[in-house]
């Protein structure tokens, strides 16, 4: 069956993949958005002839009407600010609505696109992050799916086994551009230096976050809501080929594991076309090729963010507010120059003590 | 629930695990079948106090006979010849019959329990490669459900996605002792040398096969059985460590893979509890302390068992009878001294081609 979607975040790394899949699929897109980058929207509304558009900057969504309006042929609606986003959320008519807004900017769009009762490919981690007991909770009231796109826990999502409680969940990471180096060897980073990510290509925020850990640490707290385990029953594990993309331990000793190349089109994909498998776009497999995966454990000294996730995801969602706010924040000051890379995890413990 | 079970070949490596996790579960023992090892049959029956005991051997079983009425407390029947096996399989009220026997004389037996219509958890491999049609039409007839016990079939069982056929099964195999020589140097090779498995202890016959391939030949003709897929869409993958017992890729380029230490313990319980999972006696998985996995791919010149049984899978069931006739024959014959490692497979070669 072809499907409609409705991508929030289109102009973003994965909203142009999904685009990608979404074309791959045969599947009809009837709305977009995004915060303010509308030349490349402009291109998005005339190969998918979305009925609705939302930019979030308001100046940026009048000349990209303008931008239609000249061409005379377009139908679609452009609206703009947080109404347009939570229109594009939820009230698209579209099947399933892929949240792919970075930060907690998306917590309002992804709440309002649960309220439909549709599926939700969910690639935008921090509504969970940061209200994770909120999100959870309308999802099951309006009989919204949760789908979930990260890589990790897609990987997750693909080794349950309905018949089995997860005994532990075991996390891969990478372990971002900086794995090995000591604490000391990362008090001068650029921001360039950290935006050099090994295996994936990711958009700025998240790739700051992998250099981090904190990646890692919110798809902790992420997992914990997702999958109803305790932080306590979720393991990080270094694995720096990025192949395993995640493992579920069961009670009788046996762990199932989800392998690919790091593509986010196969996550994506999973999540629209779920629980049906089709071709993709990602290249398969060759271990042969590979020769080994290897796997260490994380080194919290040098990325204390991961240790500081696992302490808010035990203090509850207040303390992960806290965590997410801080972190956003910090990762903006050191973007555009204003704090060194260790800064970021010192901010972050800063207001997690003044949270407590 | 507790259920109970008749264990055939229950003196055999896999018996006597099978016996362990039963104790381990609280499962009851109505049956066990053996060859002819009544010195542990009679142990065995000692602590579990089955109601029917077969004994293949008549000498064996008249000696047995005598040993349990010396005793006077036990109420175990003994059976011999062929037709107490097929008893024990297909008349013992067991709710679950684990067929353990080594090689073809576990058809009759297995056919005999598949028409109980009950579930067997097979771990006696050649029925199926040397009559796997008939096999799987008998339990589909019965409404037999079989649940693998060899640890790939298991594993790839564990990775089954109900809503999405195999693309492809890649079976892995530790490449058994002599991975990495050459042909030459396993021309003087004695049984002995041969018998030393690195990761699995198991029968003679078994280890026999895993040094010269043919056991994943084997293993290839019955997971195309079991799966319902060619030849051509199993691949062999050498992974020394034996820790991915094997994986399943699907049409989207996703793979799932099942993992754990190499013991036998975890398959057997899977089929026991199917499609429940209990806490078990394996150890859990740790991926840190084993640092890697590695992959390679099977040298089909140093082994070249493995192909014949790929020729015999894909030109049909005659074809992989007498692979497997000649393979016991063989097999036998180099445990006892009588032909060196390298004739093994040129016997086979020779009955294939002679058959063809």
């Amino acid at each position: 069956m072809k499907k409609t979607l409705s991508i929030l975040g289109s102009t973003g790394s994965i909203g142009r993949q999904t685009l990608e899949v979404a074309e791959h699929l045969g599947y009809k897109v009837c709305a977009l958005s995004a915060n303010k980058n509308i030349d490349l929207l402009e291109e998005q509304i005339r190969r998918f002839n979305p009925e609705l558009v939302a930019v979030f900057d308001e100046a940026a969504a009048d000349e990209l009407r303008k931008r239609i309006k000249r061409d005379g042929s377009s139908k679609t609606r452009i609206l703009h600010g947080m109404e347009g986003q939570i229109e594009a959320a939820g009230n698209s008519g579209a099947d399933i609505i892929v949240t792919a807004i970075a930060g907690q900017a998306g917590l309002e769009p992804t709440l309002a696109a649960l309220k439909t009762g549709k599926r939700i490919a969910l690639a935008n981690k921090e509504p969970l992050v940061c209200a994770g007991e909120t999100v959870m909770k309308t999802a099951k009231e309006y009989g919204a799916q949760i789908i979930p796109v990260d890589s990790e826990h897609s990987a997750i999502f693909q080794c349950l086994d309905h018949e089995a409680s997860i005994k532990k969940i075991i996390l891969t990471a990478s372990g971002g551009p900086f794995r090995g180096k000591t604490r000391m060897e990362l008090k001068n980073i650029t921001p360039e230096d950290a935006l050099k990510h090994p295996n994936w290509n990711m958009g700025s925020k998240i790739t700051i976050d992998s250099a981090t850990l904190m990646n890692k640490g919110l798809e902790v707290i992420e997992a914990m809501h997702l999958f109803s385990v305790s932080p306590d029953q979720i393991e990080v594990l270094i694995h720096p080929e990025s192949i395993i993309h995640s493992m579920i331990e069961f009670a009788d000793g046996s762990t199932i594991a989800q392998l690919s190349n790091p593509d986010m089109r196969q996550p994506i994909q999973y999540a629209l076309t779920y629980p049906e498998r089709k071709p993709s776009l990602t290249a398969p497999l060759d271990l042969v090729k590979l020769g080994k995966l290897t796997f260490s454990k994380p080194d919290h000294n040098t990325f204390p963010c991961l240790r500081l996730a696992y302490t808010a995801a035990r203090k509850g969602q207040t303390a992960c507010a806290a965590l997410n706010q801080a972190n956003e924040e910090a990762v903006a000051l050191f973007l555009t120059g204003k704090i060194g890379f260790l800064e970021i995890a010192d901010r972050i413990e800063k207001a997690l003590t003044e949270q407590i």
